[in-house]
């Protein structure tokens, strides 16, 4: 790559050392270079995601070969490309699923795991569907199985995560249950479509879930919680259930009853994204570009925008997420 | 059904209270009536099981409309058709899978689930059969999904599950590693094709696991031990594993750290063969037929038997699996 109108430097917000949002500061960086398969994108938004908190905070190591700048999505322009790339050319805008460099003015990505800018869409609205879509797409459709007709039960319906599962499931003819954490982020929930949303302060999703199913229980869970959720998501699935796991905000570690798991014949499982291998990404991609991109172009699934900041402000971002009292997502805007 | 031939009333082995061994004892009964899609089977043979064990110790009730008297597989000739039963006729000579009472003179089973008896093998052999080949066949190869040259753990290698699951995974072109509680069961286990057996009594089978994969892990795991293995069984396993769960000799409680689940995108599942509907065992069943019977004939697949005792001494039966001393089936004869 050499390109003169590039500049060698950018402005990127980097982790001082691990701790609060405050730790967050804009710093200067190389701009990346992209390698075979890869383009350099200019951002003109990144989308801000739970596992930035926890690399902030020192407790989610970017995995080998990714850069030390938080930020998992963006979207922009295509300004240069790698030794084969050639899926994209100079000028297209694009979103990208990222390794991480995210919160930067220029980021490299395989070309495997980007996607056309949806028509109509603006970059933040853009660069707030990557992890949502990838994670929803892979975790609830492609690991859990989820059919039409069947029941899905979403633990943080008011998420980025959660009000992308709400419209993906809907606009695939399941019903959706969420938990949230007030009854305002329920009512977003069901004005998203949900079929029923729980006030997991005030009610037992348990109950409600059983209630809701007429005694049957959800067909797929999809949890980020874990801990005391464990056991309540055995209780909560119905025969031949499948559990995803995909974080553990409560924590990893539960004491729980397998009985019901054997009995009920459920599956639990999990995954991550970021540590997949980029064939894996790259085959999800094309997935999504099929089955999902026509529903955000038509309208059917949007992204729902909790707020943005500037780059700069990616500590302010981040003490917004920390607070919980989001819904949709979280982004910044570049330049 | 009328027939002449048939007594009112038979022999059949009895829980006269809940408790060990000793609360088998015969007791006379009136001969089953078969009911629409079902036989009536002059018995032969009946295997021991442990959810026998468990029934015994009133653990384990017989679902709805299953017989109390304990036997979960039979082998024998029919020599009664239930309304519309039309796959065998009175003569054949059969195998089956039953939701209970085989440990009896006469015993009932739905045509779905019952097998014709492989050529070369005595009725002893026969009735040995069909408990361990479901179990393996759904559990290691549906649910499990293990395919050829993955590697299967099981543990409890020298049971009746186990040394069925050495037979038939060899058979598919795996490689086998199996757990036992002795240095002599360990040999029996080899010997009959796995590739490693590991005395969990004086090893530690993870690590033992691990180095024989080359630190990769097993692909599937077939568990009924549950309690500490759980956690270690998730070590055990492979990226992208299947541990399914078929009992909890050790308990089904435990605390687990899921973390492993999640990062390994591994699947624990779980299931019991007698509460599934009538419509899945007989799926499984001509799934059997198809995959496995053929092994039979051929003599790649053989029952290893450990014992057999006539019908009344149930209760030596008994004592002998309590004592976890067997390598293979033990098997009550009739008649």
């Amino acid at each position: 790559m050499s390109n003169a109108s590039l500049p060698a430097t950018m402005t990127a917000i980097l982790i001082t050392s691990p701790g609060g949002p405050e730790v967050l500061a804009p710093g200067t960086r190389p701009v990346p270079a992209p390698g075979p398969g890869e383009v350099l994108v200019k951002v003109e938004a990144a989308g801000v995601n739970r596992p930035d908190v926890m690399q902030r905070k020192g407790l989610y190591p970017p995995p080998p070969g990714a850069s030390d700048i938080p930020g998992l999505e963006i979207a922009g322009t295509v300004v240069a490309l790698g030794a084969g790339a050639e899926r994209f050319k100079v000028g297209d805008r694009i979103c990208a699923l990222v390794t991480g460099g995210g919160y930067a003015e220029y980021c490299t990505t395989s070309e495997a795991t980007a996607l056309p800018l949806p028509d109509g869409l603006s970059a933040a609205e853009a660069a707030a569907l990557p992890e949502t879509v990838f994670t929803v797409w892979s975790n609830i459709f492609e690991r859990g199985g989820l059919k039409a007709g069947e029941t899905l039960l979403v633990h943080g319906g008011a998420s980025g995560i959660g009000t992308t599962a709400i419209q993906l499931a809907k606009a695939f003819g399941a019903r959706v249950v969420v938990t949230a954490g007030s009854d305002e982020k329920c009512e977003a929930c069901v004005k998203l479509g949900a079929d029923l949303a729980i006030n997991y302060r005030t009610q037992d999703f348990v109950a409600e879930v059983k209630s809701f199913t007429a005694g049957k229980g959800a067909n797929v869970i999809l949890d980020m919680i874990g801990g005391r959720y464990i056991q309540k998501n055995y209780e909560a699935a119905a025969q031949d259930g499948r559990i995803v796991q995909i974080a553990f905000q409560e924590g990893a570690k539960a004491e729980v009853d397998f009985m019901r798991l054997m009995l009920k014949r459920l599956t639990h499982t999990g995954s991550t994204l970021r540590s997949r291998p980029v064939a894996e990404k790259a085959a999800l991609a094309a997935a999504i570009v099929e089955k999902v991109w026509p529903l955000v172009t038509a309208g059917k699934v949007r992204p729902v925008m909790d707020a943005t900041f500037p780059l700069a402000a990616a500590s302010a971002a981040h003490a917004r997420m920390d607070a919980s009292a989001h819904v949709g997502k979280i982004v910044l805007t570049v330049g």
